[in-house]
C-alpha cells in the first residue's frame, strides 16, 4: 500500500497502520486534537474532518470527533463507523489520492512540531497477567525455584485494578519512595527510596463502545468493544510490592506511574498478524470455563515482536537490547478479558484500559521485566560493561514492538522511560 | 442551632450538618445540580447561588459551582472557600434569617420530588482495611481460628484499588455470577451465580483539592484535601473472591457494584465528634513509620454509631438490626490514608474515593459484614425466625450512621441495598 507521503520503508507507521492519538501544536492554538501518524509525520485529523472529507464515513455531514481533547467520543462510535473513518483516512494518503495544499500544510506536521497527549480519559485501568512464563518466572524470582503456577491460572485470567489517575504518556518517571522489604537474604524492612525499581513490558488495550451495567459479553461479541492497543510500562517498585501485597495485592508498589505509548494501533491493522493462542497448560487443577471459551482455531493473538533496550545513565549512547519476546504467547485474548470483566455484571466504559501483564516467553533474555531477567536481583544482568540488578537513576528503558515486513510494518513505535531520582519528589 | 425550616429533632440532617449532594428535579428541567439536605427537605443550591446569596463566600460575583452535574468543581476549591460557602448556606436557614418566597419555592423541595445522583465523577477508588477487628475476623472466617493479623498491619494501611466505574447511588444490585470456590468443607470450584453474597459497611471519603504528581503530603497537610464522607457498601461475592484473590487481591468478587449514600457529610460537621484513635496493637512485627505519624493526641477519628438492619425478602416489614459498631475504632485516619497514597509520588484528583474497609468492632454482633457475623457461613445468623448465612435474593440491607444528640444530629441517613436475582443479567 503506497502513499504519496514520504514514509520510510522501515517505519512502524506504514500506510497499513493508521493508528489514532491526541496531539497539540501551534496550528491548533495549543488545543488537543485527534491525529494519526504516518512515517515521521503526525496528521491533525480535525483538519480533513472540518473540510468534510470524512463526512461520508461518519455518516453525518458536520462532525467534530477529532476536535476533542481525547478519543473517547470517537471510540464510543459503532465499530463499522470507526473502521470506515480509518479507511477514509487511509484513502486520503494513498498514491492515487492527494490533499489540497492548504489542508496539507495545516494537517501534515513534523513530529518535532507536535506534542503527544494521553489519548483517552481513562475511567478504569485493570492489569492482567496473561503470559504463563511471567506468572511462573516472577513467582519463582520472589518465592524460590520450587514455586508453582497460581492454582486458578488455567481457569481464569488473573487481574487486579490499577490506578487510572497515574497513567500518562510521560517519558520520565520519578523513583518512588515507600515501605520496602529488601530482596537481600535478610529481607530487611525499611522506609525510603525504592531500591528495586523495575519496568514491565505490556500491551494495553482501550475499550471502544461501552456496555450497560448487567450486560454480559461473549468472546465473540466482545471483539467490537476493543478500540486498539498501545505499549504499556507497568512501573513496579518490587521492594514496596513485596512488603504490602499480602493479602490484598499490589498497591503503592505499582500506583506511582504507568506509562503508555501515544499511538493507538487498531485491531484491523493487526489482523494480518493474528495467530492462534498457545495450547492450554497441562497438569493444572482447573479447566477453562465454557463462558470464556473461544471457537476452535480462533485467531485472537497477534504475532508482535517486542524488544526491550536499556540506555545506561553512565553512557546513554550505548543502547543494548536486553530482551526480546513475542506477544503471540499470551494465554488469554483481550476479547476473553472483556468477557471475564462483564461476566460479574460490571459495565465497561469507553476509554477503560486493560493491561496484558508482562510479556515474557520461555528462554534466555526473553522476559519483560528485571524481576525475571535478574531473578529477583540475584543474578545481575551484564550490560555495556556494567551490571544491573534493577533499573538505576538516569537509566532509560525503551520498549519497541512491531509486526510485518519492510514497507508494510505495523508497529507501536517506542515507549521511552527515564528514571529521575527520588529527590525530585516535593513535600507539601 | 435552630432553623426556620421544619426539621424533625431526630433527623440526621439537622442544621448542624449541611452535607452536599447532587439532585435533579422538575424545576431544574431534569438537569443535575448541587444540593444540601435539611431534615426531610432537599435544597437546590444553584438557586441561592444564582441569586447571588453565596457570592461573598465564593469571593466571586457570578459563580455556577452548583449548576453542575457533579460536585467536582466545588470540591476543587480551597478549603477556606468551601467552608465559608457551607457557613453561608447554614446562615440562610437559621431562625433569624429567611429566604424570599420565590427562592424558597424553587429551592426547598420535598424528598419525593427529587432524584439523588452520584455526587462526584470518581477518577480512582481505593479500598482500605483500617479496622483491626475486621482484618482479624475476616481472616479467621476464611483461613481458620489460628489465623493472625497480616504482618504489615501495624506498619501501613492495607489497600487495593477498586473499580471506580461501578460506584453508584443505586438502591438495588444484581447478584453477580462468577467462578466460585464454595465455603463448604469440600471447597468445590464451580461457575455460575454467587452463593455467598455479602455486604461490607464502610465509610467512604472524597478528595477535595488535587495534588500534582510527585507531591507528598503529611497527615497534617492532608487534612484540607478531604472533602467529606459517605456510607459505602463494598458488595462482595465471597466465593468469587475466594477463588480469584491469590496472589493479586480481590477483583471480580468486588468489581460488580459499590454503592454509596448520596449526601456527603463534611469534616467541619463531624468536628464536635472527633476522637483519638485506639492504641497501637502490641506484639506485631513492625512499627508505624515516622512519615505516617500524627501528633500525640490528634483527634482524627470520629465517634459515629453504625447500625446494620436487614429486611428479609419473606417479610420486608421486619427490620431487625443485625449489627452495631463504632467508627472510632479505626486504626488509621483518612489524613493518614491520603499521606500513604501520596508518599509514592502518586497524585490525588478531586473526586477520588477512599473506602475505610469494613467497620467492625470486637464483640458480639458488632461486625460490618456477613463473612464475620456468620463466620464464613458456618454459623447462620438467626433473624426474624429465619436463618441467614449470606444475603439472599429480595433481602434488603440498610446501613445507618449518626453522631450527636436529638436536635443536633449529624448523620448520613440511610444506604439501602436490595438484592436482585442473577437472572436480571442480560447476554449481549
Amino acid at each position: 500500500m503506497q502513499s504519496w507521503l514520504d514514509i520510510p520503508a522501515d517505519s512502524h507507521f506504514s500506510l497499513a497502520n493508521v493508528p489514532f492519538g491526541i496531539i497539540s501544536h501551534a496550528g491548533s492554538g495549543g488545543a488537543r486534537v485527534g491525529a494519526t501518524r504516518l512515517g515521521d509525520w503526525a496528521v491533525d485529523l480535525s483538519v480533513p474532518e472540518a473540510a468534510g472529507l470524512l463526512a461520508e464515513a461518519f455518516e453525518q455531514k458536520e462532525t467534530s470527533f477529532f476536535a476533542k481533547p481525547t478519543l473517547n467520543d470517537f471510540a464510543g462510535l459503532p465499530a463499522r463507523i470507526r473502521q470506515n473513518v480509518r479507511l477514509a483516512i487511509q484513502s486520503l494518503f494513498r498514491s492515487n489520492s492527494s490533499l489540497p495544499d492548504d489542508l496539507h500544510s495545516r494537517a501534515v506536521l513534523t513530529l518535532d512540531s507536535v506534542e503527544t497527549h494521553l489519548p483517552f480519559s481513562i475511567p478504569d485501568f485493570v492489569d492482567y497477567s496473561i503470559f504463563p512464563a511471567h506468572a511462573l518466572g516472577a513467582g519463582r524470582a520472589i518465592f524460590g525455584p520450587q514455586n508453582q503456577m497460581p492454582p486458578a491460572w488455567n481457569a481464569l485470567p488473573m487481574a487486579y485494578n490499577g490506578r487510572a489517575g497515574t497513567v500518562s504518556v510521560k517519558n520520565e518517571i520519578v523513583r518512588p519512595q515507600g515501605q520496602t522489604r529488601a530482596f537481600s537474604a535478610a529481607r530487611e524492612v525499611s522506609v525510603g527510596s525504592c531500591q528495586a525499581l523495575d519496568w514491565e513490558f505490556e500491551v494495553g488495550a482501550f475499550v471502544a463502545e461501552p456496555t450497560q451495567d448487567g450486560t454480559v459479553l461473549t468472546p465473540s461479541t466482545a471483539t467490537s468493544h476493543l478500540f486498539g492497543f498501545v505499549l504499556l510500562n507497568d512501573w513496579s517498585a518490587r521492594d514496596v510490592q513485596a512488603f504490602e501485597m499480602v493479602p490484598l495485592g499490589p498497591f503503592n508498589g505499582k500506583s506511582f506511574a504507568t506509562t503508555i505509548s501515544p499511538w493507538v494501533v487498531v485491531p484491523e491493522a493487526l489482523e494480518p498478524f493474528a495467530t492462534v493462542k498457545p495450547p492450554r497448560l497441562e497438569g493444572t487443577a482447573f479447566e477453562e470455563p465454557e463462558y470464556l471459551r473461544e471457537k476452535e482455531g480462533a485467531k485472537t493473538n497477534y504475532d508482535i515482536e517486542c524488544t526491550t533496550t536499556l540506555h545506561l545513565a553512565s553512557n546513554p549512547s550505548t543502547a543494548e537490547p536486553v530482551a526480546k519476546a513475542n506477544f503471540a504467547q499470551a494465554f488469554w485474548s483481550f476479547p476473553q478479558l472483556l468477557t471475564y470483566q462483564t461476566y460479574s455484571g460490571a459495565r465497561l466504559q469507553t476509554g477503560d484500559l486493560l493491561g496484558s501483564g508482562t510479556i515474557s516467553n520461555m528462554g534466555d533474555r526473553s522476559q519483560g521485566c528485571m524481576l525475571e531477567l535478574s531473578q529477583g536481583g540475584k543474578v545481575p544482568l551484564k550490560i555495556g560493561g556494567e551490571e544491573r540488578r534493577w533499573i538505576e537513576d538516569g537509566d532509560e528503558v525503551v520498549f519497541s514492538a512491531v509486526a510485518g515486513e519492510e514497507g508494510g510494518k505495523v508497529g507501536f513505535g517506542e515507549l521511552r522511560g527515564k528514571v529521575l531520582p527520588t529527590s525530585t519528589l516535593r513535600m507539601a
